[in-house]
C-alpha cells in the first residue's frame, strides 16, 4: 500500500559506458545496489560493516531496460520496499532521467547469519532492522 | 522442445570478487553475456562488429543466485535460446560449478537497425541469423 | 609552480571492493578519471560529447598506493595539471581520506583529432581548451 | 639477466570496452593482474586462497598505452619478474596483439603477513615462494 521511497541521485561516468555508446546493462544492477546501500546508511545502519551480525546476499535480480543512459547523464533511482517475507526483502527500483523512464527492476536479498562453524544460515529479519529501513524511506 | 545448448568455460578472476569474498552479483550478467557472444562468434557472426547492420540492445535481464562463486573457481555457462519472438531473442543461461548449480538467468535482446537519421528501430530478426545462431548450439 | 587544483568528493561503493576487503587497485584509476572529467564539466566542456572535435586517449597511467580504501569510506581526489607538452596533458591526482594519504598518481592524455579517413592523429592542444581547464582549477 | 616469462592468452569482452570503442584503460591493469595470478596457479600456489599465510597488496602500478584493443581482439600478456627486493616483487607485463605492441606496464606487490592483532606487516619474501614463481616462468 505504501509508496514510501528514497531518491538516490547519480551521474553516468565514462568508464560505465560500452562501445555501443551507452551504460552497459550490468551497471544498472550496480546503480540499484548503490541506491539500496544509501538507504542503509540513511537508516543509521551499514549493510557491509565489518563484524556485522547479519549479511544480505542477493538471491534474485531483475531489470527491464526502457531507454539508454549516456555519459554525463544525470539520473535518479527511486527505491522502495516492494515485498517482504520473513527472511527476504525485495527492493524495487525505478531509474528516471528527468521525466524519462530509463529502467525498472528488483533485487531480492535474504537475511543470513554466520554460524559458529563458518557457514551461513537464513534467519528471520529482525523487526527493528525492517523498521529502521522503512523509516529511511521518508 | 529443443535442448540445444552451447557450453562456455570460465574461471573467476580476483577483480570480480567483492568484500563478501565471492563474485559480485552484477558480474553474473557479464558472464552470461560472454557466453552469448561466444555463440555469435561460433556461428561465424560478430554481434558487435563495426559497420554491422543490426544491433542487439538488451531489454530485460533476470538472474536467480543459488550458490556462491569464489576466486579461481572454474565454472561453465550452458546457454540456449529460451524464447524467440519476431523481434527478440531470449537467451537462457545456467551456471554450473561441477554438479553444483550456481545460478540461472535470462537475457532478452531486441534486433534493431540504425535508421538514416541515426535513430534505431526494432526490426524482424532475419531468418538467416536465427538459423546460424541455432546451428552454433550443437 | 602552480598549486591550482580541483577537489572531487566520492564515497566507496560496495561493488568497488574485492575479496581482500578493500577497493581493487584498478578502481583507483577510475576515480582519477572521474575527477578529471568533473574538471572538464566545470570548465563548460565535455571530454566525451558526441561530435566533439578532439579526443583524449590515455597514453600513460601511474599510481602509488599508500593506504587502503574500504566500503563507505568518504575520500577526495585533489587534481592538478602536473605537466603540459604541446600535445599532452599530464593530470596529477592525490587521493585523501581526511588527513590520510591514500594514493597519488598521474594520467597522461594526448590530444587527437579524427582524420577524414577515420584514423586519429595527435595534434596541438588548442590554447583555449587549456585556458578553460586551468580556469576550472580555482 | 633473465628473460624468463609466462604467456597468458585472452580475448577482449564487450563489457570491457567503453564509448570510445576500445578497452577502457583501467581494464589493462586487470589483464596484468590476471596474467600474474595465472603464474601463481601454475606454480602450484594460490595468491588469494582463504587462510593463506601471506598477502600481496599492490603498492604501485604503471602502464604505457601504445595501441588500442577492440572487442573480440585476441591478445597475450607476456609476464616476467622485473625486479625483486627483500619484501617486494615487481611484475613486468607486455601486451601484444600478434606483432603489435599494445601496452607495457609494471605492478609492484609487497609481501605482508597478518599480525595477531589483525593488522598487516611487510615481511621478507620466503625464498621458496620466489623459487616456485620463477620455476613457473618457463
Amino acid at each position: 500500500m505504501s509508496n514510501l521511497a528514497a531518491i538516490y541521485k547519480r551521474r553516468v561516468e565514462f568508464a560505465e559506458t560500452d562501445m555501443a555508446g551507452q551504460v552497459h546493462f550490468s551497471n544498472f544492477f550496480r546503480y540499484m545496489e548503490e541506491a539500496e546501500h544509501a538507504i542503509w546508511r540513511k537508516s543509521g545502519m551499514r549493510i557491509a560493516a565489518e563484524g556485522r551480525e547479519h549479511q544480505w546476499p542477493r538471491i534474485s535480480a531483475h531489470c527491464d531496460f526502457k531507454n539508454r543512459l549516456k555519459v554525463d547523464d544525470e539520473f535518479e533511482v527511486r527505491t522502495e520496499i516492494a515485498k517482504v517475507s520473513p527472511r527476504t526483502i525485495q527492493w524495487g527500483h525505478t531509474l528516471m532521467r528527468g521525466d524519462t523512464l530509463i529502467a525498472s527492476g528488483t533485487v531480492t536479498a535474504v537475511c543470513v547469519k554466520q554460524q559458529p562453524d563458518g557457514s551461513i544460515k537464513a534467519v528471520e529479519i529482525p523487526k527493528e532492522i525492517l523498521e529502521r529501513l522503512r523509516s529511511a524511506l521518508a
